[in-house]
């Protein structure tokens, strides 16, 4: 690890969204006593407006008051210029033009942060892995935060605990030390493999879910579906090199559970439209934002398929979503089973 | 294991509460084709009448119709006789007596099944060691089923699965057989400690989820709690000889999701009536059945401290009920922890 100030000066967020600007306010909340300055790069000049002017992001944190020290920018260079922490909060599927646009902007001793939760498609890459290919860093610099992280609830600053991972402790608990807040609590871990996972697969769960929820099936079945969701979601984690023991944590089962359970979910709203009988399309125009696992769930599926990790639930999915099997016939297919002895193989 | 036939002929279920009642009722339609006879023993007349004379039990299933090979009676020796599955769903501080008025009943190469979830007060026995103790029999004729199983929905034959737990495999897969339903669909394990532990614990983590749910705290926070909850009731399983991947599976980390997700679960609105200021004892007299979670706690705690195990959720919902803490103050004791590397170990 190259030597570093003990708390970072200058936090730089790339993404004004719901958890980009919720991360935002973390990093200033946590760092207002030391004078840390966080700046939110917005795309759109009226979101950056709303945050300058009124301490708002209206449109995706409604009457959340920002802190004074959270400045945005649409203006990249201003944005980096100077940032010891970069967090990277954009859509998953444009992660790597955008990180083309700044690779040049920034500083050479930065650590990078990665707030998304998706596949690349096409290279069926994870996010912290289209950063180190773009940005040429040694992964010791590169880390994930993840866990049962609904924006809007850590907005209205209600407790929420959270995992963020690096290969390098040091580097984590750097990090670590830099998004604590009273009502944000991290914890650290090296696995970012099965971090990572675990946020990318609990979205294509919470589409399951949300079609049983959107077809009123019970609380018997949507529990049986997200502990085979994250049976399944664990083989993959451990095909890719990650733990068992990530998968039982906040990053796997707390956020499956959080995103699964709320209706401030967009993945699990969805799954409750597409049950309702939206078309895939009218589902995407309906949303302000993405629903990733509707983007991630093949790529995940490619890779299960590449690693011959059995994924039944992501396999429907991805039937649904291509519109090979209906919302109705999902449901039975959860629970079709022979009998048989549970566990992680038979599952 | 001896020689059974190939199905049971008769099964007696004890105790004619929801769950008591809904097995029976899984029962009853999956041997209906093969004629099983389904004896369900009612402690009340009018509970008993109202199965025979309605094929309902108005009071715990409201207007589930019950099948035609169901009937109930309140006589210990008719419901026994003959039965070669015996299933126990008495409340569990109740189960030690009721064992030594039917010792001499029971068929001698009966296979006896548990429904029940709790520590006996006193001895922390799991219910399957009072079985064995006061019956003398060997554990591959004892068996328990659990799993997220809220009966309501299983009267209503919402798609349910489960677990039965047996040591002795052929055990397991014969109950199997015996309840399987379009409805219920019974996986087997020989984790017969893990099972058990998996359904007693989460009452209480229930109770604490349900605290959280009556203070109106978030999504975030109920799903930590869940997620922290299930580690700490992995250390006690552990420690007792039961297997993690039960804990992961549908009679842990499914049942747990089920029981603190859903509005029909005891032990959540127990929680929730303490949240909202109610004392324990209006609590326990608000309520027309057990919240079996109340009375477990203890007993638990106990069990963790003589295991050197660490259960903080647990000691905390203890001292919420003891009145050593008021629920205003467990929120924060949940998560409050100081900032460190996540794992089973450092929960």
């Amino acid at each position: 690890m190259t030597a570093r100030s003990e708390h970072p000066a200058v936090v730089a967020v790339l993404g004004a969204g719901s958890w980009g600007t919720a991360f935002a306010k973390i990093a200033a909340d946590s760092g207002a006593r030391r004078g840390t300055d966080v700046r939110l790069w917005a795309r759109r000049p009226e979101v950056a407006q709303d945050i300058n002017g009124r301490h708002r992001n209206t449109q995706y944190l409604k009457d959340t008051v920002l802190p004074e020290n959270l400045r945005a920018s649409t203006d990249l260079a201003e944005v980096l210029t100077g940032a010891d922490l970069v967090v990277l909060a954009v859509p998953a599927q444009s992660l790597r033009a955008q990180l083309r646009d700044v690779a040049g902007l920034i500083p050479d001793d930065a650590v990078v942060v990665s707030l998304m939760k998706g596949l690349e498609r096409g290279t069926d890459a994870r996010m912290s892995q289209v950063i180190a290919e773009e940005l040429g860093m040694p992964a010791d610099r590169i880390a994930v935060v993840s866990g049962p992280n609904l924006a809007m609830e850590i907005a209205r600053q209600e407790p929420t605990a959270s995992v963020v991972a690096c290969t390098d402790l040091d580097t984590a608990g750097w990090i670590a030390e830099a998004c604590t807040a009273p009502y944000f609590r991290p914890y650290t871990n090296t696995d970012v493999v099965g971090t990572e996972i675990g946020g990318i697969v609990k979205n294509v769960i919470a589409l399951a879910v949300g079609i049983c929820d959107g077809k009123k099936m019970g609380d018997n079945t949507k529990a049986s579906v997200m502990t085979r969701g994250l049976a399944e979601t664990t083989r993959l984690a451990l095909a890719l090199g990650g733990s068992a023991e990530t998968m039982s944590g906040l990053a796997g089962m707390g956020d499956l559970i959080a995103t699964c359970s709320s209706p401030l979910s967009r993945n699990h709203t969805a799954g409750t439209l597409l049950a309702q009988g939206l078309s895939l399309n009218e589902v995407n125009a309906s949303m302000t934002q993405t629903a990733e696992g509707i983007k991630s769930a093949q790529a995940v599926l490619d890779r299960a398929t590449q690693l011959g990790v059995y994924m039944p639930i992501t396999e429907n999915v991805v039937a649904v979503l291509q519109g090979a099997i209906s919302v109705d016939e999902l449901g039975p297919r959860l629970l079709a089973r022979e009998l048989k002895s549970e566990g992680v193989s038979a599952q």
